[in-house]
């Protein structure tokens, strides 16, 4: 009963050679986070499905992994009353009676349903991170799994720009600690906002922004024609079209936007906001080239100011971290006024992109220091306190557990990656010392048993 | 529409505290692990279900989370097929037939399947680490989670004895660091086995091991009556009774095992296994004590050679470390002569341990050391900088974010935990100074705004 084995599709496994790259980046983001004063929660792989429907919209809806009640979920169930008229089932409902829980489909809805169910326990402002899984049941296709790690940072608990601030600085320490050149982007939704009502038409902000969100990709002809198949007028579109094609210093074209809309006050309340974070900007000296691009406009439509879209400057791969600040995340879990600014990096992404410009620093997959060969009981008895003299001074060692070919063994070490082996047979026992040779240049030494200093030295 | 927020029972959420707690443990399992060599690595959440059936006997199947399938799970399933004669339906076929994924139970069927698959990319022995959380629908109890961590370490590709000496000198390290004493008790399936074989009863091994398993619980008495009515006669468990209860030097056991055993080769060589590994022990030089014992036998009866459990001695909790050695783990998944050794760390039972021992470092949830004080936006983008220098030497610092009461920003300071507090005002900006307070004696000192080095004495 040999089974072919295999992994559900686009999900992965991840070898240690990959680990030690992907931890490579979860480790700086922290750092980074830690340093600003971020703390790390976690929160369960499985919420109630009610916590997650309506939440993505309806795609997310249908993206959602459902997970099959326990016990016996059939128990009870009439499978007729959820028959379609026309044939098949009524497949929402269905899922919703035998499924009462779902795979987290980001980090954002969840953190808003922690913040809301732990207010008591928290000091808010509440500055977290959060490095978990997610899932999506999207047809999996090049670089998009069905499983995947988020990395989000976010303040929640306060309106101040100085938050926005602190996610530029992160995302310009990150990649700076990485080595990837990127340009950050920002926009703030009230502009968007006072954009629409300027040019008569403030409910159909998220048409708009939709629309212009695609500029990149389309260009501003066809960014046109959507607009207007929305309903917009052709004069509407003219008064958004050289708002669209702004350029010069953020100075600049904040002053120019404060009269285009002169007349929205949510408009200006935007430029405010973006002058001000431009302004801490300078205060604070950031390493990245910080831009501000009116055709940011991202699909999210629940950002309410600020949003945030980063670039690398010398690999093609869309956006590698975005985010933005969004008033009402925790509303629906019954907390208001809880106005919080995240950002969240692309994990996969900022990988491939490491991977492709060969970022990734020398020797990260590398375990251990030292194999110490294995030529017979003896001799491996001889080594066992010798390794863990050096383990305790901070040296990875390995004592390989077979007896045999030598050769083999210098393999094992090569294809690990070990850059030192130490061969003790009976003549080192006797004599009381121990040999390391290291594997790049064949330089060889001998040490006194005790010299762990000695062998520090020479490993170092 | 304001939703109560709650999570699935049996799962949680950690919490800042919580999660630098949970941190300290697998940092520490983490820095041991690769101490010896070993690698990270990580497997899917979801397994196909036929990677996860018939693994963990029928109990288990019924624990497994079953995801249902995305599309229309129902489209064409014929729900009247699925119908039981006498009411209900016939669970595990339905949901076999609407559910093609499930998430891991454990990380050792996975690290099985994983190493089958990628055997080619392997170095052999492999050494492994794993850290992920595993699933089962369990009824949730104190202790008892639905979502729970697994920290499992395991070599696979070789029958050497120091693989296993290498466990227990990593159980050592690890809860030497942690500041936990333990008893690590050792035995060996096959002496076991040999027990079985000269008692007569050599295919009722798998009864025995359950029953003698249970010594430490229920005593000698309801163990003999529980082999009684397995069908062991009076006169085998009459072999069985003096050598469960065996005591003295490690060597004197195994020399009056011997004689029991001399009858069976699977015995003796199990004997010989015992013998090699705690002579290897006594080479190595291991901090915790080392303790054969022969009713040691744990549930899963995969185990086949070595088998190892380890008790925190001064906290009643059960085990906190387990495993043992397989020899067929990889056979399922076509793989054969694939002998492994593993231990897996309880995250969970060990946090308690730490918290209920009060072992926990003190400073442990503390995110930032020095707070800068809010006064206005002026005073705010004077220290910006500062910050930025001080974090770029290590300091993890936070800028208030928000102006206000400076009350607040020093409950700000004492919830969290910071230790420091910068208060810069216009005096402050104007005469280029910045003053820092610690909090815990309220010493307070004065430095230039480039004097870096000053602030980060002071705050050492």
């Amino acid at each position: 009963m040999t089974q072919k084995p295999s992994i559900p599709k686009g999900t992965r496994d991840f070898t240690p050679s990959q680990m030690a790259c992907r931890n490579y980046i979860f480790d700086t983001v922290k750092e980074v986070f830690r340093s600003f004063g971020y703390s790390e929660i976690q929160t369960p792989s499985m919420e109630n499905l009610s916590t997650l429907l309506g939440k993505y919209g309806d795609e997310g809806d249908k993206l959602l992994f459902r997970i099959l009640n326990s016990g016996d979920p059939f128990d009870g169930v009439d499978f007729a009353s959820f028959r379609n008229p026309e044939g098949g089932f009524r497949s929402a409902a269905l899922s919703k009676e035998l499924c009462g829980k779902g795979l987290r489909y980001d980090l954002t809805v969840p953190f808003a349903r922690f913040v809301v169910q732990h207010q008591n326990e928290l000091s808010f402002p509440f500055k977290r991170y959060q490095i978990q899984p997610v899932w999506r049941a999207d047809r999996p296709q090049k670089g998009r799994y069905r499983e995947f790690y988020q990395c989000d940072v976010d303040v929640v608990g306060s309106n101040s720009q100085l938050c926005e601030l602190e996610l530029v600085q992160i995302v310009s320490a990150v990649f700076r600690k990485l080595g990837i050149r990127v340009l950050l982007k920002i926009n703030n939704r009230k502009v968007l906002q006072g954009l629409a009502e300027v040019c008569g038409f403030p409910e159909k902000v998220v048409d708009i922004t939709v629309a212009i969100d695609k500029l990149d990709k389309t260009g501003l002809e066809a960014v046109r024609e959507e607009l207007l198949s929305k309903g917009l007028t052709s004069e509407a579109v003219a008064v958004l079209e050289p708002v669209l094609s702004l350029s010069g210093t953020t100075a600049g074209k904040i002053s120019a936007m404060r009269s285009v809309l002169s007349g929205s006050e949510t408009g200006i309340k935007g430029l405010d906001e973006l002058e001000e974070l431009f302004g801490f900007i300078d205060a604070a000296g950031v390493d990245c080239p910080v831009e501000m691009d009116l055709s940011l406009a991202r699909g999210l439509n629940y950002y309410t100011g600020a949003i945030f879209e980063v670039k690398a400057a010398d690999w093609e791969i869309g956006s590698i971290c975005g985010g933005g600040r969004y008033d009402n995340l925790t509303g629906i879990f019954g907390l208001q006024n809880m106005s919080g600014v995240g950002i969240s990096f692309g994990a996969d992404r900022i990988y491939d992109v490491l991977a492709g410009l060969d970022k990734f620093p020398a020797g990260l997959g590398t375990p251990a220091t030292l194999l110490f060969a294995n030529m017979d009981a003896a001799s491996a008895s001889y080594v066992l306190p010798i390794a863990s003299a050096l383990r305790s001074r901070g040296v990875s060692a390995e004592v390989y557990p077979d007896q045999g070919k030598l050769r083999r063994q210098f393999d094992y070490a090569a294809r690990k990656g070990i850059p030192f082996i130490s061969i003790c047979g009976s003549t080192e026992a006797e004599s009381g010392t121990v040999n390391i040779k290291n594997l790049s240049d064949g330089e060889q030494k001998s040490f006194g048993r005790e010299d762990v200093e000695g062998m520090l030295a020479f490993m170092a």
